[in-house]
């Protein structure tokens, strides 16, 4: 399987997740061209939050995320009103839900996460959904 | 081009109308089969209002609707936080948005929008953005 078709099924897979808790929507955005809008991977809601998700997989121990991708969660998470997360998952994790905050603190040009960020800052699938945790837009 | 390509087309152009407000953000849920789920075909919104919108193109004077879309549209918006519309175009027509209540007073089984309805009840599209329109969840 390619790299890409894999990280289409991982993305798909936590769609699947958040379907089944019976108390979320989740969206993925078309992956085609013709989608030439700063959109994240998955947007997902319930009534009281709304999340834009960038999915990233990684085979490493770090993932590397552009400059423009976290613009365009940036911007996307302020017009339509959502907390912008990067969710990452390595080889033999589970997903690791970081906030732009948690990564903005590495390197100004390419934004990494590593393994040990992920698990030191990142919020389980289990956290990210309890209400508690819901922040104020 | 086929009346499936003709629809997408049309369902791309007011996606484009809503990006160039630059005040709402558009997204398409993709066709494929992947996605089992009850979507909407466009999710639209700012921090104000979130609208789920099913969009139809006709060639006809009428516009059928099945209970299942109808169903799967007030799910979605129910769960998600978001104001559900239909969307029609008749030919020669621009695009007139319904909420499920103008479509609901017709029939039992299938929802039909007839042209007439639409010009009477349906809002054009500047003014389901205005936000005046807007209403409470």
């Amino acid at each position: 399987m390619s790299r890409k078709s894999k990280g289409i099924n991982a993305e798909r897979e936590l769609l699947h997740q958040f379907w089944q808790t019976g108390k979320w929507i989740a969206l993925r955005t078309p992956a085609s061209g013709s989608m030439r809008y700063p959109c994240p991977d998955l947007l997902v809601g319930n009534l009281l939050r709304k999340l834009a998700i960038e999915c990233k997989t990684t085979t490493s121990d770090r993932q590397y995320i552009s400059q423009e991708q976290v613009d365009n969660l940036q911007y996307f998470s302020r017009v339509f009103g959502a907390e912008p997360f990067v969710a990452v998952r390595f080889q033999k994790e589970g997903w690791f839900f970081l906030t732009l905050e948690d990564i903005e603190t590495t390197k100004a040009e390419n934004y990494v996460i590593s393994k040990e960020l992920a698990k030191r800052k990142g919020l389980l699938f289990e956290e990210l959904i309890q209400e508690k945790n819901a922040k104020s837009l």
